[in-house]
């Protein structure tokens, strides 16, 4: 009888959040590392971006996420966004009994394995930088390291207009991180917003090869995967594209389409559900 | 006792609203040309931008802030954001008693009396450009006008980044607009968004003065006095920026701060309210 309840759960959904399309990044490398769990994906869009919102705003949101996903039965819940992540994890994981983890402690863990000289950079929203929470998960690893934080406020309205490879973009790149490669000599950056991906072939390409860049969505998935298997959660059914669900709390055309042409993703009947 | 009741409503404040910060902008223009009305201002950064959202979800959002602000008994709200002024003013007007006013309209008629050649072009958000309402107003008054509309995303970024006079922000005005200057023949040119006020000045340098510009936020200041005489709900009393009310939905202190660098409003007090 246990035996069936415990398997049961395995059967359950994977629900994965973020302010909006960014997390589907993180989404993507789920599809890739764990093809055996289904997942319910919720997109804020009705009030993205998350990024320059105050903590509590952004714990009010998480946690009606959070309900809603509950609500659909889902065994476990990743937090999708740095922002979400940085400001109200903690306050998720005291307020619901499933599983529930971030992209921050595991793009964390992977920079503080990645560098050598010790000098890391993040870049991501102006709430994940000021919350410090990449450098407090770094430090609890490698207390040597020392971390260098920049906002990069621009980068994810550059992503979403689709200007990847632009002028701007790469104007911008340089303005936000040479200071970073030239004066404090990191090795190692962090890619610290589900957009930022995105802008990695170019950011890759103008500041060298001498960075390492660090995509917690890769490690996030890697994450999940390693939660799963300890709490026993892991399913062992194989899924495809068209057995996960999509809910977007506004214009799940626009979701779909930008999930399409930028992720090449070919997401259909994406949901709507408004949340108040 | 009729006339001590209509007395009463004309003491009333104004309800102004806007996504966020962008309708200080038309806020500012009514404490200049109509400093005998107290206004109740309410920014919506919880849920900032309107821009690229649909419709359906800018309707909802903007009947729950007028609602808001009738339970502060405002005597005549101004949608002081042209997305929501485009997409709904129409249904604000019918589900609500006092008189309801947008900057599309006073924006439009300002630019019909403007043109020499009958050639106006229209930047904003994707929403404001998409619905076509400037068009459909301006051709109302002068249907021998072609109207060219060109949605301009990033400014709002731009603009919030206080990235003004800035290499990146006249790039994008050069790619936004050249061709509208140069191929359509413009003469005049409507800031259809209430952050472009802001960068008026380095629009007009780069584009030249061949080209008028319009700033719905100004027309929208003259709209509201005329509405006010029309239906005898002028006020008499003499106000300052201390008597007036101040409401967000995220970030009070931020909105004070962009209130006072940018727009030179020293805006103390600004209250939180949360709508939902």
């Amino acid at each position: 009888m246990e035996m069936k309840n415990s398997e049961d759960i395995r059967n359950l959904p994977v629900g994965v959040f973020d302010s909006g399309v960014g997390g589907l990044t993180v989404a993507r490398e789920i599809f890739r590392n764990l093809p055996n769990e289904k997942i319910i994906y919720f997109g804020d869009t009705a009030r993205v971006p998350y990024g320059n919102k105050t903590k509590e705003t952004i714990i009010r949101y998480s946690k009606q996420i959070a309900n809603f996903l509950l609500s659909q039965g889902v065994k476990a819940i990743v937090v999708a966004c740095n922002t979400a992540s940085a400001l109200a994890l903690n306050e998720l994981k005291d307020s619901i009994d499933v599983p529930v983890i971030g992209v921050v402690e595991p793009g964390a863990r992977a920079a503080a394995a990645a560098t050598k000289n010790g000098r890391i950079g993040v870049i991501g929203t102006e709430g994940t930088i000021s919350s410090g929470l990449y450098s407090e998960f770094i430090r609890k690893i490698r207390p040597d390291c020392q971390i260098f934080g920049q906002p990069c406020p621009l980068f994810v309205s550059l992503v979403e207009e689709g200007m990847i490879d632009d002028e701007v973009t790469i104007t911008m790149i340089h303005r936000y991180l040479d200071h970073m490669i030239e004066n404090d000599d990191i090795d190692t950056l962090i890619l610290g917003c589900t957009h930022y991906p995105l802008l990695r072939t170019v950011i890759a390409r103008e500041i060298g090869d001498a960075v390492t860049l660090v995509n917690p969505a890769y490690e996030t998935a890697n994450a999940l995967k390693a939660l799963l298997e300890h709490k026993d959660l892991s399913n062992d059914t194989s899924f495809d594209l068209s057995d996960h669900s999509f809910f977007v709390s506004d214009g799940a055309l626009k979701f779909q389409q930008f999930a399409s042409s930028v992720l090449e993703l070919d997401i259909q009947n994406t949901k709507l559900k408004i949340l108040e």
